[in-house]
C-alpha cells in the first residue's frame, strides 16, 4: 500500500513525535504489545499522563481503564491504537471529535492482507486527510523518541535506552528490536526510531524530513524494503544533503533482479537493484550491506561529519592489526601514506628502539609497560600534514577493572588528546564485541569518543564515510532543473523507430552520427557508396525491423560497386521474402578501429529515465560491465561514470588503441541523455549501440528508439 | 626467523601442552606479563605446583620465590621463561641439566631485532635440538590449554575461560586477546590457543599436527602473517582433511602483491596472495577475511561438521530478515529452494492465515502470541526432502528474563526439536551482539546449540561451510605422487627457450602445437607456406628473442607467395639490423576463430610450481581474469578451474563462437601442467600463449620457457 502523495506538515510531524499525553486504546493484559507499550512509556521517562482505554475491563496493567476516549474527560495529544481491525476507524472518528490529532495504529489486517483490508486502509486515509489527522501505521510498532523519552512502541525496549544523534527509520517491524539491541551494544545513541508499518499516510520520506529538521539528529539511518515514492525520496535526500546530514541506508531486495524493457539491450543492465545503487550514489545516500554496518556507519558519521580525504594514519598496539587494516584499506580505496620525515623523527623519540616507525604504526607490546605510549604516538601522528584522519586502535574495558579510577584517568587523558588532535581521530576496537556497562561509563564520564566495532566493520564504515564526504561535493543538492530546450522531432512518436529514423533524430539534435544514405535500388546504393568511398557498410531497412543483424541484414567491408550491388540485392530479397515493406538499405562508410560503447536510456517504472553506459562487445554481453545514472546527469557526472567502468583502461589506450578524448565522449553521452530527457513521457527507450570512439572522434553507428 | 625444518615428536608436543608442574623463571612483581601469567595459572584450574624463580627477590606475587630452577628442589615439567634476552640460554642449560624438557620463552629481543638477535636465537635452537628440549617462542605469550585449564600465558585472560572444540594458533601476540574476547562473546569454547612468537623450534605446523591428534579439538583456526614452510603446511592441512577437521584461516598480507617472474606474462597474475588463495582452496583450508569470521566460522563448523549441500531452508519471525538473508544467500552461492508441496500443506496448518508460506519462511510477528510457532515450523521444514540444512533465526536472551525457568523451558524445548530434526539446524541471531552470561546459561543448561552472530556473518560462515564440505570431496587428501614419466628434453636447459624450441618440447611431450616450419631463406618460407596452404603466419626467430611482436616480428594473414617472400625478407632484415644471430622465420598455417587461452606455469618461491589459466586478450590484459592452481593438478581440477573464469561463458559458446570441448581443453592444460612438473628444478616458467580452442581442436600457437 502506498496511497499518500502529499507531504505531512512539519508541525503535524512534530506533534506526532512529541505528545504531552497519550491514550492506549485497546489496552489489555492479554496482549504482549499492550503490556510492552505501557511498560515502555512508564520506564523511559515519558512525563505526561498515559490513559488506558478498554470498553470491557475496569483495570488494565494494574491501573483504572477508561471505557472510551471520551470517557477520559481531558485533552489527549495522541492515541496509540491496538483495537481489532474493524474498530480502528471508529476510534479515529471518536478521537477526531475530541480534537486528538495524532495516531499510531499498531493494528494489522489492512492492505497487507488483501483487497478488503486495502479498502479499510483507504477509508482510514480518506478520513484522516479530511479531518487533518496524522496517522503512523497501521501494522507498525510505533516509535521511540529517545531524545524526549517518549516511547509509544509495541515491543520490549531493553534497558538502557540511549539517546543520541542517530535517527532510524525502518520498513520492518521485527528487525527494529535487533537494531535497537545493536545500537545499544555499540553505545550509539538514537534520537528517534520509527517502525513505519504500511505507510498509509506518514511515509519514510515524511520521517526523513522530520529528522532533517530535528536538532537532535545528525545522521539518518534507513532500513528499506522498497523505495515507494522515488521522487519524494530524492527530494528528501537532497534536503538532507543540503543540511549536511548523511543518510545511511540498508536497502534489501538485491537478489530480486528485474528488467524493464524488451527491445533494448540496456534492459538487462538495469536491474531494480542497480538503479537503486545508481540513485543512492547520485543522491549521496550511503548504501550499506548489513544491519551491523547500518548502525556502525551511522555512528561513525555522527562522530566525524565529513572526512576530508582518503589518507588515513593508523596507530595500533599490534603488528597483526596493522596488516589486517592494510588489507582492508586497499579494498575500501583508502590510502595509508608514509609519514612525513618530521613525524618519523618525533615518533622515534617516544617509541622503543625495536619499533618500526611506519604507517600503519605498531607502537608495540610495550604498551603493557607504558600505557600512555599509544596516545602520545597519536598526538604526533595527528600533526602529520599528509593525512586526512587518524585511526586509533583501542578497546574500551569489558569488565570492571581492578582500579576504576585509574582506568577513567587513562581514558580521560586519551580523550583529551583526541579532542586536541589536529586531525579527526577515529577510534576502533579490534573485534566486534559489545560495549558493556563499564565501557559506557568510561565514555560517559571521560567524553571518550565513539568506538567503531572491530577492524572489519570499521574499515567498511571509514570507506563509506570517505566516499560520502567526496559525494557531498559531487552531488547536485538541488533537484535538477528542466533544460527546456525543445527537441527537433520529425514523425509520429509511436512504436519502434529503427536505425534510419532514430539516427535522424540524433543528428537533428546535435548527436554526431555516422553519415548514411538510404538506398532503394542497387544503383542508388552504388552511388552512395562511391560518394562515401570504399569500403562501406550496407544495412537492411524495412518497416518495424529492429534486429537486422539476426537476419543477415548487416553487410560489412564492401570493397567495390559489385559487392555493393550484390549485397543490396540479397538484403532486399531477404526482406521481401519475409513480407516486409519499406524495403531498402542504408549505406554508410565503414569505420575501423576505436572502442565501441553502448549508451542506453530506459524508463525505470519507479525512478524514471535511467542511462546505462557500457563498453561494447564482450564487455557488455559477457561481463555486464556497465554504469548507471539516473537522468538528468551532467558532463562531469558522465566523466566520472566512464572512469567506473571495469574496462576503463580500454578507453585510456590499453592494447594499443588510441586513447579516447574522454571529455568529448562525456559531452556526446551527456547530449544523448539530455535529448532523451527532452523527448517527453512517451519515450520508453533510446539506445545508441555502438557509439564509436576513436580518439576525439565520437559518433553513433546505430540507434534504436521505442515509444510507448 | 624460521630455521626449524624437522617436526617435533607428538609426545613432546603433548608434554609441552600438558605439564604437571610449571616454573615461572624471571617472575617479578614489576612485570605485567609475570603477574598475568601467575594469575592465569592460579585462576583457571591448573592443579600442579607453580614455582616462581627470581635470583634477586625473596617474595614474588606474595609467594616465596626460588633463586634458580635448581633451587626448586623437585621435578619441573615446564619452564615459562621471562628473563632478559642474554639469560635465556643459561636458563635452558640449567633446565636441561635438571631434566626439564618443555619451555615457553616470552622474552623478546631475538631474530625480530636483527642479526645479533638471530644469532642468539640460532644458539637456542641448536642447544634445544641437541638436548631434545621443546621450545615455544621466543617472543610469544605462551598458550592457553582450556581443555586442561593450563594457562601459562602472559596477557590477562578475561573470565570466564570457556573450553570447547576450537583450537586456535596465532602468529600475532596482541590479537590473541581480541580472539579470546571475541570467542567468549560468541560462547565459542577453545581447546587450545597458542601464541607462536618467532617459531624458532615449534612451528604453526607442529601445533596443527597436535590439534589434529587432540580429541578435544574439532576445528582448527589460524591467524597467519605468513605461511613459513608451505610444504609442511600442505602436509599438515592434508592430515587435518583426512581427520575431517576443518582448518579456518585468516591469512593477512593480501595488499602486498608481488610477482616473481620477469619473462612471462603469468607473473603479474601470480601475486603472493593469489597463490595462497589457490593453495588454501586446493588443501581445503577455509579462508576468511576478518577476525570475526575466523571465530564465527570455526564455531559453526564445530557445530555442523560437513554440510551436505547448498540448499538451505530458512525459518524466521521477520519478513525483513528473510530478504536480508535472500540477498546474502545469492552472494554466497547458497540456494533457497521452494518448499515441497507436503511441507507447504503442513506449514499452512500451523501458521496464521496471513502468513505467506514460502522459503525463506516468515512465521510472522504472531510469535509474540505463540512462542512455540518458530520451533514447530522448524520441525516441519526440517522434514522437507529438498533441503540440506535449516537456518533458524533466533536470539538468546541478553538480559536476565522476568521468568528464567519459563525461558529455560522454552529454549530446552526448541533445543530438543533441533536435536530431533531430520536436517542439520544452524541457529543464527539477527545482529552480532555478545552472548551474555544469561545466554551462556541457557546454552549450558538446555543444550541449545551454537548461535551464529548476526545474519551478515552467519551467511558468510554458512557459505564457507558449504564450500568446505564440497571441497572435502574434491580435495586430494594425500600428497600427490610423482608421476615419474621422464620427459623428452632436447638441448641444454638454460636461459630462454623461445617459440621454436619451446614448441618442440611441447610436441615431443604430447601437447598439441600448431604445425610450423623453420625457414632460413625466402624460398624455404614460400615452400613451407605452400605446404600448409594459405593464409599463413610468419614469426621472427633469433637467438634469445622473447618478445617478437614488440619488434613487428609477427606477420599475420599472408595470402600468397609474394606476401610471404616480402614478409620473410623484412623480418630477417629487422633482426639482422639489431645484430641478432640465428635469424630466420617460423612459418605456420593461419588459424581463425576460436577462443584463446593463456596457460602459464611459474615457480613460486614458497609454494613451488603454480599454474595460471586465463582467457587471452583483454580478459587477461585488462581484467586479469585468471585462475590459479598449485601443481600437480589433475584434469578434473582443471575442469573446475575453467568454470571459475569470469569469462567462462565464452568457452561455452557465448557470442556465437563454437562451444569448446571442455574435457579436451582440460586434458591439454593438465598435460602442460604435468610436463612442467616433470621438467625438474631448473624450470622457472613455461608459458603457452595463446592456446587456441576451437570446439574440440586445442593447440598451442606460441610458447616460451625460461630456465634458471
Amino acid at each position: 500500500m502506498s496511497t499518500a502523495t502529499t507531504r505531512i506538515r512539519t508541525g503535524a510531524m512534530q506533534a506526532l513525535f512529541a505528545p504531552r499525553s497519550i491514550a492506549l486504546v485497546g489496552a489489555t493484559d492479554k496482549s504482549g504489545w499492550s503490556l510492552s507499550t505501557f511498560e515502555n512509556l512508564r520506564t523511559n521517562g515519558f512525563r505526561g499522563p498515559v490513559h488506558l482505554v478498554n470498553p470491557r475491563t475496569e483495570v488494565v496493567h494494574g491501573r483504572r481503564a477508561h471505557r472510551s476516549l471520551t470517557d477520559i474527560g481531558e485533552a489527549v495529544d495522541m492515541a496509540y491504537v491496538m483495537v481489532p481491525t474493524p474498530a480502528v476507524l471508529p476510534v479515529l472518528r471518536e478521537g477526531a471529535g475530541l480534537g486528538i490529532r495524532s495516531y499510531v495504529v499498531l493494528t494489522a489486517g489492512f492492505g497487507e492482507t488483501g483487497p478488503e483490508g486495502r479498502r479499510l486502509e483507504e477509508e482510514i486515509l480518506a478520513f484522516a486527510r479530511e479531518n487533518q489527522l496524522t496517522v503512523l501505521g497501521p501494522n507498525g510498532n510505533g516509535y521511540i523518541n529517545a531524545t524526549e523519552g517518549t516511547t509509544p512502541y509495541g515491543l520490549p525496549i531493553p534497558p538502557p535506552l540511549i539517546s543520541g544523534p542517530v535517527g532510524v527509520v525502518l520498513q520492518s517491524g521485527a528487525l527494529a528490536s535487533s537494531i535497537l539491541a545493536f545500537a545499544q551494544a555499540r553505545n550509539v545513541g538514537l534520537s528517534l526510531l520509527t517502525s513505519m508499518g504500511n505507510e498509509t499516510m506518514v511515509s519514510v520520506t515524511d520521517v526523513i524530513d522530520y529528522l532533517v529538521d530535528d536538532p537532535a539528529t545528525r545522521v539518518i539511518a534507513l532500513f528499506l524494503e522498497s523505495v515507494r515514492r522515488p521522487e519524494e525520496f530524492a527530494r528528501a535526500a537532497r534536503r538532507a544533503a543540503r543540511a549536511g546530514k548523511p543518510i545511511v541506508a540498508l536497502k534489501i531486495g538485491s537478489s530480486a533482479l528485474a528488467s524493464h524493457t524488451a527491445q533494448a539491450h540496456t534492459g538487462a543492465l538495469v536491474g531494480d537493484d542497480a538503479v537503486v545503487d545508481a540513485a543512492f550514489r547520485q543522491l549521496g545516500v550511503v548504501r550499506v550491506r548489513s544491519l551491523e554496518d547500518l548502525i556502525i556507519t551511522a555512528g561513525l558519521l555522527a562522530q566525524t561529519g565529513p572526512v576530508r580525504g582518503p589518507r588515513i594514519a593508523v596507530v595500533t598496539p599490534s603488528g597483526g592489526a596493522c596488516e589486517v587494516i592494510a588489507d582492508r584499506a586497499e579494498q575500501e580505496g583508502l590510502e595509508l601514506p608514509p609519514f612525513a620525515t618530521e613525524t618519523v623523527a618525533r615518533l622515534k623519540e617516544i617509541l622503543p628502539d625495536f619499533a618500526t616507525v611506519q604507517n600503519p604504526l605498531d607502537v608495540t607490546g610495550y604498551v603493557v609497560v607504558d600505557r600512555t605510549l599509544l596516545s602520545r604516538a597519536l598526538e604526533v601522528v595527528a600533526d602529520d600534514p599528509g593525512v586526512d584522519a587518524v585511526m586509533l586502535l583501542t578497546d574500551l574495558p569489558r569488565l570492571p577493572p581492578a582500579d576504576l579510577n585509574l582506568t577513567l584517568q587513562h581514558f580521560a587523558a586519551t580523550a583529551q588528546r583526541i579532542r586536541d588532535a589536529r586531525r579527526p581521530v577515529i577510534v576502533a576496537g579490534n573485534v566486534l564485541t559489545d560495549i558493556t556497562e563499564v565501557g559506557r561509563q568510561v565514555q560517559r564520564e571521560t567524553g571518550f569518543p565513539y568506538v567503531v566495532g572491530g577492524i572489519e566493520h570499521a574499515m567498511t564504515a571509514i570507506g563509506a564515510a570517505v566516499r560520502w564526504s567526496r559525494a557531498l561535493g559531487e552531488t547536485d543538492r538541488t533537484a535538477p532543473a528542466d533544460k527546456g530546450v525543445p527537441p527537433v522531432v520529425r514523425g509520429e512518436t509511436t512504436g519502434l523507430w529503427t536505425e534510419h529514423r532514430a539516427s535522424r533524430l540524433l543528428t537533428d539534435n546535435g548527436v554526431p552520427v555516422v553519415p548514411s544514405t538510404l538506398a532503394a535500388t542497387e544503383d542508388e546504393a552504388v552511388e552512395a557508396a562511391a560518394a562515401f568511398g570504399y569500403p562501406v557498410v550496407l544495412k537492411a531497412v524495412a518497416e518495424g525491423l529492429g534486429h537486422k543483424s539476426d537476419i543477415g541484414g548487416v553487410r560489412l567491408g564492401l570493397n567495390g560497386p559489385e559487392a555493393v550491388r550484390e549485397a543490396h540485392g540479397e538484403v532486399c530479397a531477404t526482406l521481401r521474402d519475409r513480407g516486409l515493406t519499406g524495403v531498402g538499405t542504408l549505406v554508410q562508410p565503414q569505420r575501423s578501429g576505436g572502442v565501441e560503447l553502448l549508451v542506453g536510456v530506459v524508463r525505470d517504472p519507479a525512478w524514471g529515465l535511467t542511462m546505462a553506459v557500457a563498453l561494447g562487445g564482450i564487455w557488455v554481453e559477457v561481463l555486464r560491465d556497465s554504469v548507471l545514472r539516473l537522468l538528468p546527469v551532467d558532463t562531469a557526472g558522465i566523466r566520472r561514470a566512464l572512469g567506473e567502468l571495469r574496462g576503463a583502461r580500454l578507453l585510456q589506450g590499453a592494447r594499443g588503441t588510441e586513447p579516447a578524448d574522454l571529455d568529448k565522449v562525456a559531452e556526446v553521452v551527456a547530449r544523448i541523455g539530455q535529448l532523451a530527457g527532452s523527448l517527453g513521457p512517451r519515450l520508453e527507450s533510446l539506445e545508441v549501440n555502438p557509439l564509436l570512439v576513436r580518439g576525439s572522434e565520437v559518433e553513433a553507428l546505430d540507434a534504436l528508439i521505442t515509444w510507448n
